[in-house]
């Protein structure tokens, strides 16, 4: 069962404001990127049918903390570690760092909660039991990875 | 019937980049922003369903000349031309002016092409004649107005 | 001195995702674009030059809880609260309501922490006093006021 | 010397809107990432100081033909050529395929021309001859490849 999940990301000039820095709401979507990433590792789309249902992941809370600002062709590295799974929930950290020759220093850490859904058109998302082949492939990181995710 | 249609737009920061102006990709979202509201002013909707028909506008071809970057918070006007209305098809022009307290600059001129289409899903888009109803709301803008608004 | 402001927005089309919403991550823009408005009411840019030294406002940490997904061309009204002034950073509260012809329900609250640091160029941010002409203006919200904020 | 250069990008979710498909803005910027691919490839940086001068490339026009919706976690070829380069200009041709296990349709057909300048601050923007170094790395694409790009 897999708890973690790490990729790299060259952050693009279109990602930047005229601070010279990464736009701050960005940082969400390099996080989703990587939750994506997660899911394709697993075999599964974050947007899937699944036994007739579509699913979908809508977003309950997201907090991010910024360490140090994140420059054009910066690379960085991000991690995934989930730190709960839910019957229909799954809270996620994100560590982002920035890959440099002689160290990484974390850059940002950030949480999504997400809920399981399934989409049936209109109005509606229903929330629902993540899908159990799905289910059965995730774990929560142990407490002493997740102690240890913020250093 | 209408062929015109203006409307303001305030630079927001999120839509400036690194070299301190308006990534030039965000240009096609305030002419998109302003076809969106043309459409509203007729009492339309671009995405909406007619009929039990859910009709959608993707693009066929777009155009964009920049004469003048543009900055944080600088004021824009939008102004929305009908170039042609054929049977399936819209071509629209806009012209982005700057406000400023003298005279009104133009920024940047660009052309959408767009297509009317039936989305019924899965893979499908399927290219449908312009709805009568909006259809006859719109007609293209005369020669004399399409030929003086470049200036 | 001001310590709450109120604007509108209408969702647009670019800021949709697949799943047929607003991106969570544009939530974020959101709350911006209502930061820049309030510097502006009180006669500031929050990118400006005062006394000689380029002030910007980076991101310490922000959040964001989602109540209600948010669709295209629905319209928004976003209210800033000033949760607290300290010598050199703001925390704001944004409260995010959907407009309806009976009622306004909330879609989601957020809040941005930020800091006032010199831009000197390079990797230069370094925090600095909110200029005082600027701070003068502005006071955290009474208790009751924040209290009754999420309800 | 360098006439052509092609990356793979997979779409992400935040660059698809309600329609289920990439916004079309979006392809502008999967061009630009090749550019600034390109341009690494090359040992230089689309937004760097040289000799003291710092250079950034704004766009003059950009267009882009439309041929097949492109989806979430689709996988594009981007491949970018020179059509022309002059002393202070250069005009891309991009052509967007998605990779697909028997072929790989093109998808979209875009043309970028941007013009070298020094950014000096405030709203200089001064067009400036290519630095040679980079000017001597790069050519125009043979006509025939040219010709060929299209199909």
């Amino acid at each position: 069962m897999a708890y973690t999940f790490k990729m790299k990301k060259r952050v693009e000039f279109s990602e930047t404001d005229m601070a010279g820095i990464v736009h701050f709401s960005n940082f969400f979507r390099y996080m989703e990127m990587t939750e994506h990433a997660f899911f394709r590792s697993l075999g599964y789309s974050v947007h899937a049918e699944i036994d007739g249902v579509n699913y979908g992941w809508p977003r309950v809370s997201v907090s991010c903390d910024y360490r140090k600002p994140v420059r054009f062709e910066d690379e960085l590295e991000i991690e995934l570690l989930i730190v709960e799974k839910k019957a229909k929930a799954i809270e996620y950290r994100f560590v982002l760092r920035q890959v440099l020759a002689d160290s990484n220093p974390i850059v940002a850490i950030g949480t999504i909660v997400t809920v399981c859904v399934a989409m049936d058109g209109e109005d509606g998302m229903k929330s629902m039991p993540i899908p159990e082949a799905l289910a059965s492939l995730i774990e929560a990181a142990p407490a002493e990875v997740l102690r240890g995710g913020m250093l």
